[in-house]
């Protein structure tokens, strides 16, 4: 078995264990308590917070624990919007940020505020300049990603942050993918994090607000971890969280370079191997154990099952492998091609033999997904000189399939119109031309559906 | 050691221990993810909510589990309050609910709702009548404890829910200190609790919605547990928690008897080796593991302390204990004394010598506090014919202490005027006169602080 999903979540680190295990027989009381098993739990806790703090680079009295990077990301754009209401409800965040953000940007509109959400770049990088734009005197708050959960684009976090010290807007970073890997540069103002991304157990997340910046908790007022994060502190959890986090740290320069040369065998071996593939994500500012690539005419959730049956766990960012119908947001915003979508995402010691395995058997499991797929003849008609292909009802990656399978009966400069009433549509029929260098005339409504229109040039 | 603070937090249980072991190799992985590390997590989950539902007498699909009893608690008062926004804001609690129930009380209060209290006697007991008339037809929602936490009294839920499911007003029942004793009966609509308060791990509390009842979760949106309870899933820590129910359920009316005996016989002796005790919390309907005294002339804080150095672990409800100035909430609704008061909760499997130890060591720790609390005479003055002690500025238990003293200088039919600014003296000045048969005539606004008036009748 090969788990390559370690941006989902990774198992507990040895370390941690035998911290776990102690923990729970000296840190299960409550630490509020004068008696002797508060005052030991009070001890583990207070030692953790700082150990905390010197890995993230602030202060011991900055951290607060949380049961989740979900609960820390909802609490700190809560309390940081909340405590500049003042100022103004307008928000800025990423599009490709984690749906905890996006969620909790949600809430900010709901209650009468804006959100204002920047674009990235194909390789699904902002553009601090564009933060810039963005930025408006009655701006609460800014959040931007570390580095990007699904396509593993490094942000530029430092460059934003100080853009926005410039305004005078506070910035949250959601380091979930990369505080295992080192701190966070940059005069960032809040930051969150999870411990089950970095080995440490589920339960805990970190919610950093530095001192000076304006900090209202929302919610029913409770006394633990500053009034921050309400409900008996989980210290086993937390201690445990806090070896994992000192161990990954302290082999994360060799194991970065280790996992980067790998992810980059895969970057660089896939599209050799496999026909039709487009690997996404920034080539060079990204974090080493990440790699995401989509293969044209590949079903996203038969190709994780073939994958699983191989004894790979990889995750996908398709429309058709959750119970949404809607392709990731994040392929979305780079525009990218979201059908047969693969996120590889290595583990801390992944094995060499492996990753290669995994580039043995996958060109087999695509290139058995494709053939399923390729069954029945499209239904076509020819209206006004236009090939029109009716895919309604059919889901991703159909339409895309009946385009490429229709195409070559078109002559060079006439125009194929798909039909199609599946999201994901809108994403992978401009990348299918991309990718094969014909022109993406547009989109326009339909009776049902919507119409894409592709001119042959070649 | 003896550690008798079981209704604050007991160490995991040897079953949990085991199962987290098992939990964390097996159950890590994201339960939604389709590849085999998620679907073994996520039969883990499946198995740990029914066997959940079945110890609390629900379906699988009613139970959500939340990161702590606290978060159940505040998501269970925000989700029903919401859910019937349209009939009203007018939410019912009792004075003695756990302060989790309390600040989301404030928090209805602060968004426009409001709140009634509903009293308990001097056992700590509701009457369900009470309940029945504070419900209104624009009442939301009704909330009531199992049990009480402090004093262990057992609240008459079956029949609360009874008058509420008869007025349709869903009724929410924190069963925080008394599901690992057994389901709680009646027809109630919302549960929550607290994992380790039974032996599970801290991280996991439970909120139970009955299907049908009007629910609307507050804050961002998120996927997980129905949506009712953000982050990710800590399924080694709920799995723990449902072997620890299970285990502890199976010995519970075994255990029950005994522990019942034990607490008994405190409840019984404490006040025939301490004088000036009054044992407070309801003689029968009652916890089996709790037992709540307060003495007299005694600071809270420094009895704790005393008995910590020989080597007994218990709590206090009295102010002089925490960082608060005011006494417990529960027992200033029960309107029993607070100085000195001591909560011993034995956790199962309690060794009776422990207890008979405590009964030996208690009398030398009160008599110890008593002794260096003696000092000083009152500053006293008789005006109007009335003795006026000047305790200002003086804390629980100073004022009851200078009372005490002076009182044989007053004739029969004489009063005596305490000045206090000391928050606890409202509860323990007429505490005091009713534990030693006189006549508490009542409060006055003084110049500084309050002046309680107390008149000698024997």
């Amino acid at each position: 078995m090969s788990y390559f999903d370690a941006a989902s979540a990774v198992p507990l680190h040895p370390v941690a264990r035998q911290a776990f295990l102690a923990a729970l027989d000296e840190g299960w009381a409550d630490p509020a308590r004068l008696y002797r098993e508060g005052r030991r739990a009070r001890m583990l806790l207070d030692a953790a917070r700082e150990a905390v703090a010197e890995a993230v680079g602030c202060r011991g009295d900055e951290v607060v624990f949380t049961s989740s990077g979900t609960r820390a990301v909802h609490s700190g754009i809560g309390g940081a919007l909340a405590g500049r209401r003042r100022v103004g409800r307008h928000l800025v965040v990423s599009a490709v940020e984690h749906s905890s953000v996006l969620h909790s940007a949600q809430v900010c509109e709901a209650d009468g505020g804006t959100v204002d959400r920047v674009p990235v770049d194909r390789a699904g990088s902002v553009d601090p300049s564009a933060y810039a734009a963005a930025l408006r005197p009655d701006t609460a708050l800014a959040c931007l990603q570390s580095a990007n959960h699904e396509v593993g684009t490094v942000q530029p976090v430092a460059e934003t942050a100080e853009v926005c010290r410039a305004a005078g807007v506070p910035l949250l970073v959601d380091a979930a993918q990369s505080l295992g890997w080192g701190p966070v540069e940059g005069a960032w103002s809040l930051l969150t994090a999870s411990a089950h991304k970095w080995g440490g157990p589920p339960g805990v997340g970190l919610l950093v607000v530095r001192k000076g910046v304006r900090f209202a908790v929302q919610g029913p007022a409770d006394e633990r971890e500053s009034g921050r994060a309400a409900g008996f502190e989980n210290i086993p959890a937390i201690v445990a969280a806090v070896a994992s986090l000192r161990a990954v740290r302290a082999e994360a320069a060799q194991e970065a370079v280790r996992l980067r040369e790998l992810t980059e065998r895969i970057r660089t071996r896939v599209p050799e191997l496999v026909p039709e593939v487009e690997v996404v994500g920034d080539a060079e500012r990204r974090l080493p154990g990440i790699v995401t690539f989509s293969c044209l005419y590949v079903d996203g959730e038969a190709l994780l099952h073939a994958l699983d049956r191989e004894g790979f766990s990889v995750s996908s960012g398709s429309s058709c492998t959750s119970s949404t119908l809607t392709p990731s947001h994040v392929l979305k915003a780079m525009g990218v091609l979201s059908e047969g979508n693969v996120r590889v995402s290595l583990p801390a010691g992944a094995a060499e033999e492996d990753v290669e395995r995994f580039l043995t058997v996958l060109p087999g499991a695509v290139a058995g997904v494709r053939e399923t797929l390729g069954a029945p003849a499209p239904e076509t008609a020819v209206q006004a000189g236009e090939l029109v292909v009716d895919s309604l009802g059919k889901r991703c990656p159909i339409p895309v399939i009946e385009l490429a399978k229709v195409f070559g009966e078109v002559p060079v400069g006439g125009t194929v119109r798909v039909l199609s009433d599946d999201e994901a549509a809108r994403l992978d029929i401009p990348a299918w031309c991309e990718m094969r260098g014909q022109e993406y005339v547009g989109e326009e409504p339909a009776e049902r559906g919507t119409a894409y229109v592709v001119r042959r040039v070649s």
